[in-house]
């Protein structure tokens, strides 16, 4: 079968690789009905994360199921299903207190190339969660954020304690940051303040909810949210880079007391433990357990609630990868939907 | 009056001080019935916090209040009350969502020095709380630890979220430590791990409501826990010391979507990110709020529900400040209580 896999920094190709086969009796077989190119695969991608040898790519996936292990139960073959990017068993203890991105027999579903024909998802009961039917076209793409930016941005959003009253800051104007305006919209934000200074994306943040929008970075940026929250900040600031400079703006913005949620993959950073200590914030964050909100995001995408589809700016066949790459890393492209 | 002043790392003595007066119509001079030495004076004490000068010392308190301010309401002369080392206004928008150690009209008591036979206290209604009448001499010590170690243990144990059916981990043996043990149990934690090497230390622990005690430090202190909860870690983890090796051992205690409360002034602490992040743990800590908890702090005590009082394990009379610092400093006592 085709899939992707990155043989250096900025060398990502479509090869042919082994179709996977059913190896532990709780896999699932599904067949791509798209996948996508995730922020987090431009970190290898431009060498800040090492790459060693050729990997298989992508994390991100909705399918139709092919084929089960003799021990699967609730997933059935022709259903369309969601995934996350950890496999998780959706029983463990960790799973049921809803962290099965932390379950104790996770897997990353990411060694296994999502950006490709088929997939083989591990822990296809506790990891897949299925639509009511075969989605009509248009959905598509709103399920397939929900595997993992809606996701993420939903996380994001909750560990921030976003809620009815608050003012939300977001810092990072990705697809998981836009998503988190939506997801902050959702959960009853009062005021979505939005940082960002690309216009198109500014432009998304408006119509998922955004109320303000903050072009200044940095001390400037600080300064800003200060002055748009009665010199206090924001109740709850959400963290969607995962750069030193991210993390800092955020802590920086959070009112004392209020909560800083961060799904940015960190790279580099070092909290400050003095300044961490005074700032009173809360902190919450690390790999979205999407599994814990795929439930209800389904369900939100199925009955047209929400239109997360919208941070795909740019749809390609599979065998473009290259230039879906190429797109998001030159920020020409918001998010990159890979058809299979 | 007589007072405690640090004139360089190392040197602590009582010298003649100005009387307070009472400068702003919020103020209230207090004289002082108890007062004692923190572990966070030791800091400067020790110079790893720099000492600038002389500097008078302290910033927990009780005393009978002698005169007020133009602008005290609620605050009157003749009751005996308990403090907090911030003062706070205790109606800003902080405040009121129980951040009274970050209000926005904040102030140090600790620059004023409380080791001292008077105290102005500013923002006097808002800062203090006063008890039904003045309090038998053996509830004295109780009362003073509200002011300081049992409020900031207590807030740790918030911040933790213990609560019921959880199992608390408790880095850091000093008062602080074991007054959030306490706090633990009040909050009806169903198991309590104190994590400490020294005899009398685990005592009180017991005493205090501890279930385990773990000696180990480092590594092997973080492997025992795990011993402990089935590989997981402990859902509510506190930090009561403030050094790198302390936050990281809470850190890696803590399950992941558990709690870590970390009330250990900050010193040379610095978090990596990367491992802050695929902990999934929460945080939260800083400047305990104490005022928040004050008043129910103070009924537990008087209704004699706790006994936090026996955390003072030396009573010198201010005279012998210097001893008080050395004891502490040598670990000889847990906590010292000076009579003026």
């Amino acid at each position: 079968m085709k899939g992707a896999v990155l043989y250096a920094p900025g060398d990502v190709r479509v090869t042919e690789r082994d179709e996977p086969k059913v190896i532990e009796p709780t896999d699932a077989i599904i067949k791509m009905s798209a996948t996508c190119v995730c922020g987090s695969d431009l970190w290898p991608y431009r060498g800040i994360e090492p790459v060693e040898g050729p990997v298989p790519m992508g994390h991100e996936y909705v399918g139709i199921v092919e084929e089960v292990g003799s021990e699967v139960r609730t997933v059935k073959p022709g259903q369309f299903v969601v995934g996350s990017f950890f496999a998780s068993d959706n029983t463990c203890e960790i799973c049921r207190a809803g962290y099965q991105s932390s379950c104790v027999h996770r897997q990353p579903v990411g060694a296994l190339g999502a950006q490709a024909e088929h997939l083989r998802v591990p822990l296809a009961d506790g990891t897949l969660v299925a639509t009511p039917e075969p989605p009509p076209a248009d959905l598509v793409p709103g399920l397939l954020a929900a595997s993992d930016v809606l996701g993420t941005g939903w996380f994001a959003a909750v560990a921030a304690e976003v809620g009815p009253g608050k003012t939300v800051a977001v810092v990072g104007d990705g697809a998981v940051g836009l998503l988190a305006v939506l997801a902050a919209k959702q959960l009853g934000a009062e005021r979505v303040i939005a940082m960002s200074r690309h216009e198109p994306r500014q432009k998304l943040a408006l119509e998922f909810g955004a109320t303000d929008i903050v072009t200044e970075r940095g001390n400037d940026g600080v300064a800003r949210i200060k002055d748009l929250t009665n010199g206090l900040g924001a109740h709850s600031v959400i963290e969607a880079v995962g750069t030193q400079e991210s993390m800092m703006q955020a802590l920086r913005v959070t009112r004392p007391g209020g909560h800083m949620g961060y799904v940015g993959v960190a790279h580099g950073v070092e909290l400050p433990g003095r300044e961490l200590f005074f700032s009173h914030a809360h902190l919450h964050g690390g790999p979205a357990p999407v599994r814990r909100f795929l439930p209800e995001l389904v369900d939100l995408i199925w009955s047209r609630q929400i239109e997360p589809g919208k941070v795909f700016d740019l749809s390609l066949p599979l065998d473009q990868v290259a230039e879906g790459y190429r797109a998001m890393d030159e920020r020409r492209a918001i998010k990159v939907l890979l058809w299979p």
